[in-house]
């Protein structure tokens, strides 16, 4: 006998391990996800594993508002993992996503959502295999965040990290920078301006993945450069790896809508979140082959190398280069431009 | 250069992609949770496998008030995950932690979860390999929620669900009930009452272990009665199944204090959620080795048998048997007695 689940609101008693609960499950979210290992709606999700190595991440999604151009919080919170595994060499295979729900949520905004994470989810390849339901009162949350977690196999060859990083090493960034950021930045509507622009959030597990077949042994380092931008990742891999990091002002993609926006708010676009963006420092000799492996991708025409590794002059830093020569140096924040961009 | 953390309230801030989150991750969080896997902080904890079967969970803890006798979110939370992969049979290896705070937390309190966070995972014998710290503004939260994910290798050698449950099985019950639901409650100090309770809060991966050692091929079904209780675990259990099950009232180890507690606020124990007691299905012909291998384990001097599973007359359901002879029903709550108590 199938549950349906007719309520036009959640509340609280939807965060029961009650009937309310089970109905809001099985009634209302399971059917978005249909797999086998979330058709037990057990406890924990069983699948085999092979032997080698796994990847394990997990992420918290608190975006407001809950739905801005090109994306909404349940897409975001999909490729957000997804991209959190790629980046660490790893085929994305299981999400669970845990809800955390405001009482008076409407359920049309929560089936939106769940049919944002289901789609999400079967374009990046990966199952939504289980989660869990906590139901806060008003005025305890804002409508609905929803924590992931993700595992996938790695299937980089070598250790990616900080420490493989040498100097002469090129910098490869896998697109435009700044969509994600700047679309929340608009869409939250406090400000009296618009632009074409939507949020880059996507999966780059194929984009990884091409990486990893044209040059495996060449791969050092990734990150996606989401909350505090392309100037996050790279001064924190400066601090990491020890040596300093030096883009091309020039070379760097950012759309013209974008680089408008940055330039009326007075934002630097290094400082930007991106969701479906990321950076790869490779060995100078495959750099060639690694960008040509992308730009041959669906999604990676804009690949570029946009900077490369260098010898610290007095501490570990990010530079970048203008077109007319000169250098400056590009801290990291100490906050973010604006909270709750993911 | 070691990163110290000198604010006395998390701010929005603290929850950027900058250097004032940097601060509160290495400076504060990480340091509670030294390990090999953490101490990269990268996007994803990566770790070998052997080939088997593994298991997955994830939840929410939402539990109001933060502390309560017995324990508080942060071993909550470390224990509701371990012991949901215990359930499943599984040997609980790591765990994520998402935290999403209410800008103006004491840092003050958020070290003493963090403290907590760490205590139970040394004694549950897992590893925090990662996470996410997500701020949001005063009023979109409730001081502190943390969301967890885990992850442990399978070592029960069957399948565990309900498909396995046949007539005459026995169900194990690992200890006394009630006594979390009721600690909550009361710590809430709503109620002018008060009683010498605690949570139970605690992993059951030891008894869990003790069973699968003394009987691995007779254990056909595990849960945790947390939200909902046992009639919640139990009516599902049926549900799922097709037979019913009968407690035996007589037989249900409950405290004094917790059974005085429900007498005056008209509750059934039955109901009332438990955090650190796992019911089993086993078969009938060795649940007396399954209840000796509990009974000497430490924690499980109260485990005992607790009723079984028969035919079904009309449709699936949980009785208990009173000490005259009698049946009643005992059907799920819609919702919960009280929320937000995980």
């Amino acid at each position: 006998m199938p549950i349906s689940f007719k309520d036009e609101r959640i509340e609280l008693a939807h965060g029961s391990g009650g009937l309310a609960g089970r109905r809001l499950i099985e009634g209302l979210i399971a059917p978005y996800f249909q797999n086998d290992l979330l058709s037990k709606l057990s406890d924990a999700a069983v699948f085999p594993v092979q032997a080698g190595r796994m990847a394990m991440t997990a992420d918290s999604f608190v975006v407001k508002p809950l739905r801005f151009p090109g994306g909404s919080i349940g897409s975001l919170a999909v490729h957000g993992t997804v991209n959190d595994l790629a980046v660490s060499g790893a085929r994305p295979l299981y999400i669970l996503a845990n809800l955390i729900i405001e009482a008076g949520l409407s359920v049309a905004i929560l089936q939106e959502e769940l049919a944002a994470m289901a789609q999400a989810a079967s374009e990046s390849g990966v199952l939504i295999v289980g989660g869990d339901t906590k139901v806060v009162e008003h005025g305890k949350a804002d409508g609905l965040y929803i924590s992931t977690a993700g595992v996938g196999v790695v299937e980089a060859p070598r250790a990616l990290s900080a420490e493989a990083v040498s100097i002469g090493d090129k910098v490869i960034l896998s697109g435009a920078i700044g969509d994600h950021g700047i679309t929340v930045l608009l869409a939250r509507g406090e400000l009296d301006l618009s632009a074409d622009i939507k949020s880059d959030s996507r999966s780059v597990w194929p984009l990884v993945k091409a990486l990893l077949e044209a040059c495996p042994q060449a791969l050092r380092w990734m990150r996606d450069p989401t909350r505090g931008g392309v100037s996050a990742s790279l001064n924190e891999l400066a601090a990491d790896c020890g040596y300093s990091i030096v883009l091309e002002e020039e070379s760097l993609p950012v759309d013209r809508a974008v680089r408008g926006a940055c330039e009326v708010l007075g934002l630097d676009v290094l400082h930007v979140a991106n969701e479906g963006q990321f950076l790869a420092i490779v060995d100078a000799a495959s750099a060639e082959i690694a960008l040509a492996a992308l730009k041959s991708t669906p999604g990676g025409s804009r690949a570029c190398i946009v900077g490369e590794v260098v010898e610290t002059k007095k501490s570990p830093r990010l530079l970048v280069r203008t077109p007319y020569g000169a250098s400056r140096v590009v801290d990291m924040l100490v906050g973010d431009q604006l909270p709750r961009i993911c």
